[in-house]
């Protein structure tokens, strides 16, 4: 089964690289591809946070594959298998992250919290609603807090 | 651009039709893809919650589009774009919940809430992190109480 997917947007910022940390300040703007109409956009500015599904285009297809390895290859940390961990090398190199709604102008988001890079294909967005959050508690191995460091620190 | 994916796994559930309402007690499989390698679940049983990307592949194409629409056609509620709410008619066609993970099986992972129907395909699994979650307070507009209202309830 192939699932042929387009665009709806597209990411501008300033980071053009594959960076793994510091995505603390980084400003985004999510811009409307041609085909979508403006109207796909009303209402949104009434969120504060949105669920941003991403493609990422720049991972080469020699590594989207589902794998177990070490997190970001550190031979400290525990081999965990692709769906337990979120690197980029994935099957489908599909990004997710949620980004907090700054603003809207007109086709344009202004986003931050979104850790994609310049030019990243948007396939979807969908607002943040409280009875689609995390119920409980959230548990997670330790090897996590390794990983999670300085990925929304600021670049020094 | 057109972007072509494959499904990672499949949903195995008894929720046969596109309904909206009352996911609470469904319990779901994540069964893997034959071509997609076990040792991707390694350590997943290690966190709590999941975030599912799944294809709605039930949904047409005529009304995969992106557009501004009352929220489930009640004219009492303010028309809003497709990507101001959570609705399934959407271009990409893409669904996304954080599951509640409960068991691995080998190649099955057991889940709850989890709103894709039996036979759905899956894109991509990413364990939730308290480093992703929203940090701050969420807003949305009051007409996502109407539409939630039921959504996570059990069947009578």
């Amino acid at each position: 089964m192939k699932i042929e997917l387009s665009p709806i947007g597209y990411v501008k910022n300033n980071r053009f690289s594959m960076e793994d940390d510091f995505w603390g300040e980084v400003l985004s703007e999510i811009v409307l591809a041609e085909n979508i109409s403006t109207n796909a956009l009303e209402g949104i500015e009434n969120f504060s946070h949105l669920e941003v599904i991403f493609y990422m285009d720049k991972v080469e297809d020699s590594k989207a594959v589902a794998q177990c390895r070490h997190p970001r290859n550190d031979l400290k940390l525990p081999k965990v298998g692709t769906f337990a961990q979120r690197n980029k090398n994935r099957p489908n190199k599909l990004g997710l992250t949620t980004a907090v709604l700054l603003a809207r102008n007109h086709r344009t988001l202004l986003v931050k919290n979104l850790d994609a890079i310049n030019g990243t294909p948007v396939l979807d967005i969908k607002p943040v609603m409280k009875e689609f959050q995390v119920q409980g508690e959230i548990k997670q191995p330790l090897w996590t807090q390794t990983v999670m460091k300085n990925y929304w620190e600021s670049k020094k």
